[in-house]
């Protein structure tokens, strides 16, 4: 039975996120039925990771095992075609071998993170943007957030509802990009903590605004809880950009 | 009365187009209905151009006299609280002298025109770009391009409805430039004929999907006829960007 991996954009504002729930729309549930749509049972779709309700993807990964070898342009196409009008699109589709896994084999996942930093409302990126109107200050945003780089304890900076075992991560990369009004907040780790990214995100605006020093933030780091975060930043701004294997 | 200059950006979707019509929506209608909640007196917003139905701005400029002398950023505050929900948004006002005109006294226009080019759908970027299916070489579109660069009669890439008294404008700019999956057209002018950016972007794309030479493309331009046009690109992909004075 061959084994596909399907790399995957969407809008998440419609969804209750990546995940499968009984009586909300999903990603996942969206894609589920789109595969069996195409190859006439049910299957499972596993992605590399869950994404929060609002939060977007243009490089999602999932994998699923299919009793029929398709043409992996011909499937892409007929999930294509079986998923309209969800706004989910396959962009790729390839054959891997079995040992293949979309969450266990990921060696790194990619996010970025994107600030509309200006006064006026949105007018064409509604939904795809956090527009914060207060100036940021985006270099002290950089500076800072090269303090919460390496493995640490990141309680601080986890939902109370994640659920992985050990709250300690490697965080690879965060740079804060500022070009205009637009900031980005890259950032690459091997894995991440429930709601990780966006705790980060909108302590790092505290440091913008001035509110946090940097010394303050690694301060919140060090406290390993939950409550000395900053704000959580909403999830129309995250995308899950990549995933390597 | 001091006069206004506007930077305007919004989402064509839901317009008719930029100006005003007595019984569909326009971002003009949208603009003065503001100004006259801010001041409390019908007042005309003069843009610098029509933009056709559909068609975005992230610096459309307009001009208009208010009887009150407004600190600059208050009166964007105050207009773009009035213009919710319209997904239209002032970026800045300023003032400047009786002379300024926002549609006579500008110099040059920026237009920038998105392509999609892969076979997927959009999730992201629904009404916001054109999706061309076929792969498209943006490299001989480019050269192509430089073809139109000049002063000539532009009859071809006008539309049959365009009430301009001459046929003749002078493209300064028409650069096709390709990031991955995305492919940007770059166009500079004093000013267009009505529809003009949009035939020359599709007249482009057949250049692209290898059905037209450039020799063809400067053929078309040559007949001086709108039979001779390509394809008319659809509007989402369209966006008015800054205007130089």
């Amino acid at each position: 039975m061959p084994r596909y991996k399907l790399t995957i954009e969407y809008d998440g504002t419609p969804f209750c996120g990546w995940q499968l729930q009984e009586t909300l729309p999903s990603v996942q549930g969206a894609l589920e039925a789109a595969v069996q749509a195409t190859c006439g049972v049910p299957t499972r779709v596993h992605g590399s990771g869950r994404t929060d309700a609002g939060v977007h993807a243009t490089g999602q990964v999932a994998h699923c095992d299919i009793d029929k070898e398709f043409r992996p342009d011909k499937l892409r196409d007929a999930l294509n075609a079986h998923l309209r009008p969800n706004p989910v699109a396959v962009l790729d589709a390839e054959i891997v071998p079995d040992t293949f896994e979309a969450r266990f084999s990921a060696r790194k996942r990619h996010y970025r993170y994107r600030i509309v930093n200006r006064r006026s409302n949105l007018a064409l990126e509604v939904g795809r943007v956090w527009r914060v109107p207060q100036r940021l200050d985006s270099d002290a945003m950089h500076v800072a957030a090269q303090r919460l780089i390496g493995k640490h304890d990141f309680t601080t900076f986890r939902d109370t509802e994640c659920q992985a075992k050990s709250p300690e991560k490697t965080l690879d990369q965060l740079d804060v990009v500022r070009d205009g009004d637009a900031i980005t907040i890259i950032t690459s780790a091997r894995s991440y903590l429930h709601s990780q990214v966006r705790s980060m995100v909108g302590s790092l605006v505290w440091v913008g605004q001035g509110r946090w020093s940097a010394d303050d933030l690694a301060a919140a780091l060090a406290a390993r809880k939950r409550a000395a975060c900053g704000v959580v930043a909403p999830p129309e701004g995250l995308y899950l950009v990549k995933v390597d294997y």
